[in-house]
């Protein structure tokens, strides 16, 4: 999608501001309208503030309809392909789009017995998830109260608001939506970076399933040379990095076992903090490691 | 099996002896015969010593026709339920009992081409195999020269006649055919061994199987009661073991994130001396871990 | 010195009992009296139990001329070679007879407040102690109250007890007196245990001194034939183990820096059970290293 | 020094470039001179190619009497105060202008042997030495024959010139005389780095000696504001870096020993590429540690 900048919507008249970032939140561009009125923005933080804002000072009524305008997750609408573009890109990403029917009756359980008790739909920022951690969170939250809930669904309103915002406007600043997930693998063996080591990582389900995320090889320094994900939110979730070290001892001439005590190193590990940076690397010789969560 | 004792084997008439060892080398009783005249043995080395100085003092017919009397490994016999007891309790210790018919077929075509080659069945004691390494070995020997083969299916013949002479008869001394997989969990985070942790030990094939071999909980030495492989070769092959640390640290109240960083820890890794010590501990933090082979 | 067996103490006639422990406990011969009474004992901890609960059910008097007929700790006695043999050597193990002029007094000092407030001496196990650790001990009981201070004085005693025993007799059972300090060097780069590793222990004072305590070379297992403190407490201090990994690693031919990376790695850790069992192991490779409280 | 740029070097008239680096090489401003006629230098590089290359296409009877115009290290002309200001402080950073009377000795009695040897003066560039590794270079180069060792003389000539014009011209390119040891804390208790530990770093002698050379405090990322050796070589020699964790652990709360099992951690390293980057990062928790040669 070509970028605006912050300067242009500065500039703009106010119908444009409004059919520029009127979708920014679901099917309200009353709150676009409320924004356009606040310009000029100094800075991201600014624009998304005048939005959050506009929603609320608003009246009870309007919140809760403005709740209510939001699809299900996984629910009919997705189905008879009834979505915003945006939302529909969104329930992907968390591979919401391609449930099992067992766990499509399982989101239609819990949209039910959610809307019963709260008479909305339940709303989370998608991305910032993976399927497994959207499931704890809607157990968690159907324990909520009907006030803690509508405080949750506005919060996550704003998530998802933040996230549009920083993928369609350019300006100096970026807004905190981003984390990192990145590694690095020394040889403590030479004492040297590992270099030419493939590395996969993998996202895994509860249910046993993995989905390919990414994969490098990491260079001179033993860094891949992106983060492994980077520029979005890492999806809360269970993650495994696999270190291909055999290749890269054989590769060497190191000597080594046959066959070697080690050739692939996974890594298991869990992501809470969508925005965090996630720094896990391998110290490796032919017979140990090591790794943590480093920084 | 009721073990026998060396003492009572030094004791027996010849013919008790024979009907007592005759099966350690498969179809050749005649090498029990000879080792019965060399008796008293002062020990199962001694033993064992008897029987494969009995086989390497013999004329060179009398080795071939010992080693063309063994079975094909996943071959006719054993589909047809024509193998010794000792050879099916073998073959299905690594699984070939058990195979898919692409396996099968890939051990057919093996067979035949060491056949063709070598006009004898291939021979590998496959107690110190898995599937896999069985397969590498069968690949590897079939670029051997017919001596060098000859001399191979000999060393496998008297590795199989001690493991089964280490089942059958209780000595002072043991055989050196045990290897022994142990490990230890240490909670660096509280300076102490971690008490309770779940571990289970599988086997990986090369064709993505795991088989469950073992599973146990660490006690207050941060130890298992018993190795996880002990008293008996471990395969040469790939194996993961899991650690379930993430209910541990939950069991201690200790601080983690949520969900927890780390919650099974695999360690993947490879034996290759199914007589060796493998110990494979694991150092362990809510946030890090440390892993090698240690002694 | 010659041991007694438990045996032996039980059959003896009562005065010989008394003249074999009588100094069990400073100047108390009346201790054993008692004790003797309780005979026979079927192991050492019912001797110590028939010893501590003489003290315990005496009278408040009888206790505090006990704790009173107790020396000062490097005092004016200490210097007039006026203690038992007993309270010499305790006194030495831990350097109160080679004080300097500003340590000796620093206790000059300590042993006058003390006796001002408690009308007693200062009285603690030495051999559970370093000269800092003493100096610590008595600053933090002399914010004691007198109660609290005479339970105190009567617990050491016990463990001077309990360690004089041990030293002189000879039982199935052992008291609960040793500690044990052990290393282990394992060598990351080859996958084995480090051997003849040598290995040095030294204590060091908050003054900067530091005095040998051990030296060893590892084994073939990379531990030290003997631990490195055994057969008796560990005295509360700060210690520094240095290994000298250099000359191994030149010795197997591995390829370093020059000058290598790492020649001597020095751990320093303090040591706050005596009775605790510290394994404190080199994990180690030309490039790094690690180390970890183990069991 | 006020520093003169490129550009400026560029532009001034010869006499003047000569008056401004003719002492990059000792007593030898010819080589200025033959370089000014090569201008303009686009880099540094160009610049200091220029030196060295009329130096080395200069007679064989001009370098050896280069050569022969550098002063003793650590001779009678240092103690006579007769050096160039350069010479002076170049070898005050190695300490050469405070030896003990024994050092003294030593050195003069290389120095007459090399001069004796090879009729002209020991040269190295100090900066990239300590005390200790100048003197094992000056026995290595000791057992060279005389081309050899003129080649190493001139080596030592442009590394002391490349330093010199490091120093004193600013320039879009730097030259890679700079070495860079910085270090890392990171505490995987509690998986976050660890912030304001004080670190130290000392330069150890083989005679027992210890100089303080950088001490510093870790900022919230657990790495210090600044490097604690950069902008100039390592020099070769032996350092320890001290880490006060136990301070840190008590400010965090963390529950520890009494006393702690580690209060102090120091890790002892030799740096052998004065140009090289040295980052030694320590993972730690209140029970075990490691380090490595990172990158």
């Amino acid at each position: 999608m070509a970028q605006l900048t912050l300067d242009a919507l500065n500039a703009m008249r106010p119908r444009d501001f409004v059919a520029a970032l009127g979708d920014t939140i679901e099917h309200a561009p009353w709150v676009a309208e409320a924004a356009a009125t606040r310009r000029p923005f100094a800075d991201m933080a600014a624009l998304l503030r005048a939005m959050t804002e506009a929603v609320t000072s608003s009246s009870d009524e309007r919140k809760l309809a403005l709740i209510k305008s939001h699809p299900d997750l996984a629910g009919k609408a997705a189905r008879a392909g009834a979505l915003t573009d945006d939302s529909k890109a969104e329930q992907a990403s968390a591979g919401l789009d391609r449930l099992s029917e067992v766990e499509f009756s399982r989101f239609h359980l819990l949209n039910n017995d959610y809307r019963k008790k709260f008479s909305m739909p339940f709303i989370v920022c998608v991305r910032r998830h993976s399927k497994d951690s959207i499931l704890r969170e809607f157990e968690r939250r159907l324990r909520n109260d009907a006030t803690a809930e509508k405080e949750a669904a506005l919060t996550e309103i704003f998530r998802i608001a933040a996230l549009r915002l920083d993928q369609r406007v350019e300006a100096p600043d970026r807004l905190k939506v981003h984390g990192r997930l990145s590694t690095h693998v020394l040889d403590t063996h030479s004492g040297l970076p590992a270099a030419r080591v493939m590395v996969e990582l993998d996202e895994l389900s509860a249910n046993g399933e993995r989905r390919a995320v990414a994969n490098a090889a990491t260079n001179r320094d033993g860094r891949t040379d992106a983060p492994l994900i980077g520029g979005r939110p890492i999806p809360i979730g269970t993650y495994e990095l696999r270190f291909h070290v055999g290749a890269y001892f054989t590769r060497l001439g190191t000597p080594v076992a046959d066959p070697p005590f080690l050739t692939v190193v996974p890594i298991r590990f869990s992501v809470a903090e969508p925005e965090g940076h996630y720094h896990v690397p391998l110290l490796i010789t032919p017979w140990s490691y090591s790794t943590y969560r480093g920084s």
